[in-house]
């Protein structure tokens, strides 16, 4: 049986667990420097994500981490979807679509305007899947990142 | 002389002007359903994003609204800015600039790892200034959309 469940700050180890899979499936494992520790201090104490899980029959076997973002036109808060990821020995039985579509009820129940992410432009199964549900790519627009030194001379 | 100061809860209808001045100058005014009573509950009761204003000799003369992000390699906190808009009477003097350099600020002094924003492809002034700062083009990835009855659909 499927369920859902929001994270709490006893799942840190679990978290991390998910993102260092999900960085390891896209080979950008030397790219993580989060810790337990850290991912207490932000998600729970400072409460900037949220996350949940996906479980069968009582095991984690999914996670989504998403957080609010704001549309200064709708003048209310969207949804974010950060990541996503599903073990991939319990992939193609819907549980990817299945978080996706909890989200989208979480949008809605907080009368937020908008659900969005971001994916590889590369990730075809994805595109197809996102298009499939009405998802709209938003082609004209290119995120533009400030880290690491740049930023720090930025700030100067 | 140019300062700057957070938003308050008194400063709704300034902050929706400079929404609508957006809007107007992106040609995208018929976007704009954002009220004043909308900005007070998201920003300042549910406290979802942040504004601060550029301000002449007093007078607020730019705006920038912005949220915290979250990057599950880093395990904290980043900010992404959702708008930044000065007054086209008001361009030329660096003022832009200043409040993209007072985010970074914020960003480094809350421990946040990132400054993030978009930006439209053909903007080629603005990515050419962006670029100049050493920010980082995420060229490789596109934001994908839910909204209107998609998103209902997909909540069912």
């Amino acid at each position: 049986m499927l369920t859902y469940r929001f994270a709490n700050e006893n799942d840190c180890g679990l978290i991390l667990e998910f993102i260092r899979a999900l960085a390891a499936y896209e080979k950008m494992s030397d790219q993580v420097v989060a810790t337990e520790s850290l991912l207490r201090e932000w998600i729970f104490e400072k409460q900037k994500a949220e996350v949940i899980f996906a479980c069968e029959d009582g095991k984690e076997v999914g996670f989504a981490l998403f957080f609010h973002n704001f549309s200064t036109f709708l003048g209310r808060a969207g949804i974010y979807l950060e990541d996503l990821f599903v073990l991939p020995e319990y992939r193609g039985k819907g549980y990817g679509k299945g978080l996706l579509r909890k989200l989208a009820q979480i949008t809605e129940e907080r009368g937020c305007g908008r659900l969005e992410w971001w994916c590889l432009d590369w990730n075809k199964p994805s595109i197809d899947l996102y298009k499939s549900l009405g998802a709209e790519p938003m082609d004209e627009w290119t995120t533009y990142r400030l880290t690491g030194e740049k930023l720090k001379e930025m700030a100067k």
